[in-house]
């Protein structure tokens, strides 16, 4: 029998489980170690010997928040987890665990799962994943493979410029992350976030001025629940935001020609509110000769396909 | 001997040569046949023979401006040569010349070629290729082999939005092509046409104003002269449209992460005069973590990019 185990890395909590022919087994979880690498190694064993559940596992796959140099598994420059960065996480890993352990970027694993289906078969061969979290996430499977390009970096689209307006005198903003005008800066989850308070300082009398005189959070999940329940205001904001994602949308057919767009992350979350629009704006800006073709659709595998991707990875590098 | 001949099919010429052991030979050129698909494809026989000069020829490979489905040759939507969509040109040109036809993207194909060196060995493995013309093009090289996606729309970088201002209540302009907003908007060479128009209309002491005035053409390529002369005005105009540029080819790091990024097409004749400031640019929007990676240069081939391009597609689809 073979049985894999994946590691999600994020900036706030580590989950791992186990995948075997049985599928995908309880998922096990601990807040990340931020600041001390030889302590984030330890947890990472403690969670994959947990997730394993005293059963045996052949390989294990890690999928982290930052470009990965894939070879030897080494971080280059996270945003918020600086216990990953430059430490040879295969060797290290693979040394404690006694297996071969492979980590690739999270987004990317993610793309990898949603590549396949309920029966972990690889049934689409060119996709495009958009992970709408606290940040954007891309990763991008070819020709049924993951992309990596040349050293570990491909996919990084939410750091794509989709708004930018290009006048020289403005004060160059280059080397600020998320910089402004980029798909991260205008779809992800903080845009959003950004987007509620306006109203909320400036419009009193609205829905979301009202909820913020009243002490109530007002973020994108208030904004996004106000938009469904159909107060206007807030449903401009959620157009706004969607029309960002949708242009992010747009850019990836246009540079892909995927058979699929996957939309995942929190942000998937707010389900056809989003997506809806979304698509209806990316279709306007696709080519004509490449409308219609690809599938724009939410995450199968929901919260859980970063924990799914590294267990598939581990598995279908250790068949090569 | 192995010999091929190469067909650079652009909106104004058709032009052809024959690659041997001795390297591309004469080119020989038409304008194209805009409206009749028959005499479109009689134009390319009698080139291929010019091109041939008598001697024999294994295969042919035909770059054209548009969408193209690989498996028929057949060309998706093309903004200026209606007699080439929806004919299965493999087929149609492979029966009258007798000898196998690859046909592909010309950004694709020119891309093909800049992954190769003066001895047309494939030194480059992964590679985005951004033709600067009339419009803008795009060409993808990943592990070595050229990419096309899907459906043979991978590329089209030249659509992808790079200024769009996220305002939903702006009517919305999707659907049309090029979209403002777009990488060919903004950095092809009619942006800086009309970049070029507005000091020329609005101040009428510059140097593009005066130009104006005494009835001389005021086009991005006066623009470019004055600026290489030192005007200040033309100057901005130049630095303008390299910023454009630049956050196209930032895009392209971020997205591909390849080793090199070409820059062809007229524009590249502006030279350095373009290229370093929209270098400069560029790696301020490039993430830290893939900072000077990639190589951005000028296309080695030059204009014959597109038909060496081509002539290297017949080579390489023969072997396989």
């Amino acid at each position: 029998v073979s049985a894999f185990i994946g590691v999600d890395v994020g900036g706030t909590k580590v989950a791992t489980a186990r995948l075997d022919e049985n599928g995908l087994g309880q998922e096990f979880r601990q807040p990340t170690v931020l600041n001390d690498t030889g302590r984030l190694v330890d947890e990472f064993v403690e969670l994959v010997e947990q997730a394993a559940e005293g059963h045996s596992y052949d390989a294990v796959g890690v999928g982290v928040p930052s470009i990965v140099r894939f070879a030897t598994g080494e971080a280059v420059s996270t945003a918020n987890i600086p216990s990953l960065v430059g430490a040879p996480l295969r060797d290290m890993l693979s040394e404690r665990l006694g297996v071969p352990v492979f980590v690739d970027n999270d987004a990317t694993v993610a793309a990898w799962a949603e590549a396949h289906d309920h029966d972990f078969k690889l049934v689409c061969r060119n996709l495009v994943m958009i992970t709408v979290g606290t940040g954007i996430g891309g990763g991008i499977i070819i020709n049924g493979h993951i992309f990596r390009g040349a050293s570990g970096g491909a996919g990084e689209i939410g750091h794509a410029l989709i708004g930018v307006v290009t006048e020289p005198d403005i004060p160059f903003a280059g080397g600020t992350f998320p910089e402004p005008g980029s798909l991260e800066a205008l779809a992800a989850g903080r845009a959003l976030d950004r987007l509620a308070g306006a109203p909320a300082a400036s419009k009193p009398g609205s829905a979301l001025g009202r909820a913020a005189a009243a002490g109530e959070r007002v973020d994108g999940q208030a904004a996004t629940a106000m938009a469904a329940a159909g107060d206007p205001d807030a449903q401009t904001i959620v157009r706004r935001w969607a029309h960002a994602l949708g242009i992010g949308i747009a850019n990836a057919i246009n540079t892909f020609d995927p058979e699929e767009v996957v939309i995942g992350g929190g942000g998937a979350a707010a389900g056809d509110l989003l997506l809806e629009p979304a698509k209806a704006i990316a279709e306007g800006y696709v080519l004509p000769g490449l409308r219609g073709l690809a599938r724009v659709r939410r995450a199968r595998f929901g919260p859980e396909a970063g924990v799914l991707g590294a267990a598939l990875l581990a598995r279908d590098e250790l068949r090569r």
